[in-house]
């Protein structure tokens, strides 16, 4: 197997990613939006291509991590892109989050030419990215995977073969309905606790290991508890990926009343210019709802 | 410190408790709704009490863990009540999830003749209180805390002093709005997932260990791949609980759209006749809401 491999959007998350795979020893021909965004990587000896299709061009293995489905469809299907130039056998490793759908239109189009594609969204923030602790869900063929799961191996650790084509895609949304209800946990959770006068980090020591424990409990609870609103993972994006969920879900006729409510709360960030905001945010939107005091348990509380 | 101790109410948790008390060496008094629950721990060499009164004739430390409000009124301020008969330093340590505001108020009339009243709920669950890893959420005075601490440690492991009176009860209400969100998250990201022809196991072995990680999800969603709905918490008891969150929410003016709608969703199970199955249970709900066919990765998904 080839040591050289492409990797096109060196954003949040594949910037890092990019990194442990030079670390690693890989051999890395790198693209990127804004090429600004590659210096790090460049710097670290990867070589700059001007577009997917010259990415493709020299590389068999190709990761992507960009934002949304359109930008994947530019980078597999555009004018430069890597289908305009890929080799047969070429299998392109889609690690953005995006329609389940439109990943399996693509991947039928590339397969006419040759190329794989799987969809391997991933999971566990920039920190997970930076540790290569990433877990990653793929869909595809399976013999694909096993081809490049060394590669996958270099930025993550829990990878998780979900069934063919999108199904990594539809195993992420589900990550993310799960997300978002527990983001939504703390919110309320510990706005309430607020409310009532009671000391949030006490709240926090005293729920955060047992049956409300949470991901985002452990992770968010001690940001919103030091009034830090810094993206771990950003609303714009959370609310993205939702639209995606709502998206399937109506195509498959299943309501998903919690999350069409997180989104409308989210949607109250972005509304106020907060879509760069943390998504742990959300607990502004229900502290907003409420009345302004606070109750005070010390001097008794009703 | 005394070795004898009073404990009133001996169901699916507070049985264990008792019988983990008696392991470790405490004579015990106690009183239950009916005798036949105390079966177990009076095989186990506990001594029987007629009444609340009786058990506070001859206990200063008296534990309390019975369902509801009304019920912890009466063990404590009944006709037969532990205020007709406690002598004055008798501590009360309510394990039961009731009203923030009925605690206090009866922790003031308790007072008045020198009887202190904790409240003490717990979380872990019926393993946890087998295991005797219960946390512990304690309100009222810090003094009386420490006298009983060593009795709390034979129940429980993460003992937290979260302020006065109602306090702990406060703090189990924000951990209930945070456990019930935690549910609808596992019900809503697994009924998607299924709906959507993913096998279920791989989806919990992609999401568990990661960002949409919750207790809820390692501990029932187990349960719902298995198709085990027999109840880790019921589901009658998990709607008390959010009544009790609703009324103090409503009472601070703070709303709480997630609880709300959680609420309603449980509601519809107990509606249907099965309030005694477990929280899990929500994800039939889910399931009910949309179109009963599912959709197939493997010949292509839309």
């Amino acid at each position: 197997m080839t040591r050289q491999i492409g990797f096109i959007g060196l954003g949040i998350m594949g910037g890092p990613m990019a990194m442990n795979l030079l670390k690693a020893g890989y051999r890395l021909v790198v693209n990127s939006r804004t090429k600004i965004k590659a210096q790090a990587v460049l710097d670290a000896g990867a070589v700059w291509a001007d577009s997917a299709a010259q990415v493709a061009e020299n590389n068999q293995i190709i990761l992507i991590c960009v934002p949304d489905t359109p930008d994947v469809e530019k980078v597999l299907l555009g004018s430069k892109g890597v289908i305009t130039t890929a080799r047969p056998g070429t299998i392109c490793v889609d690690h953005s989050t995006i329609s389940p759908k439109q990943t399996q239109i693509m991947a039928r189009q590339l397969e006419q030419k040759q190329i794989t594609l799987l969809d391997a969204p991933i999971s566990g923030g920039q920190i997970g990215a930076i540790e290569a602790k990433l877990s990653i869900m793929v869909g595809g063929p399976a013999d694909a995977l096993e081809k490049v799961r060394p590669v996958l191996q270099t930025i993550g650790r829990n990878i998780v073969h979900c069934g063919s084509s999108g199904s990594g895609q539809m195993t992420k949304l589900a990550n993310q309905i799960m997300v978002i209800h527990t983001v939504m946990s703390i919110a309320e959770g510990l706005a309430f606790a607020e409310k009532a006068g009671l000391n949030l980090q006490t709240t926090f020591d005293a729920t955060s290991s047992g049956a409300a424990s949470s991901a985002s409990l452990k992770n968010l609870g001690p940001k919103i508890i030091a009034g830090d609103m810094k993206p771990a993972f950003m609303v714009d994006l959370q609310l993205k990926d939702l639209r995606l969920v709502l998206e399937c879900a109506e195509e498959m006729k299943q309501p998903l009343p919690g999350v069409a409510l997180a989104k409308q709360l989210l949607t109250v960030l972005q509304a106020q210019g907060r879509g760069g905001d943390g998504t742990q945010a959300m607990i502004d939107v229900i502290r907003g709802l409420g009345r302004k005091s606070t109750f005070h348990f010390n001097s008794g509380l009703f």
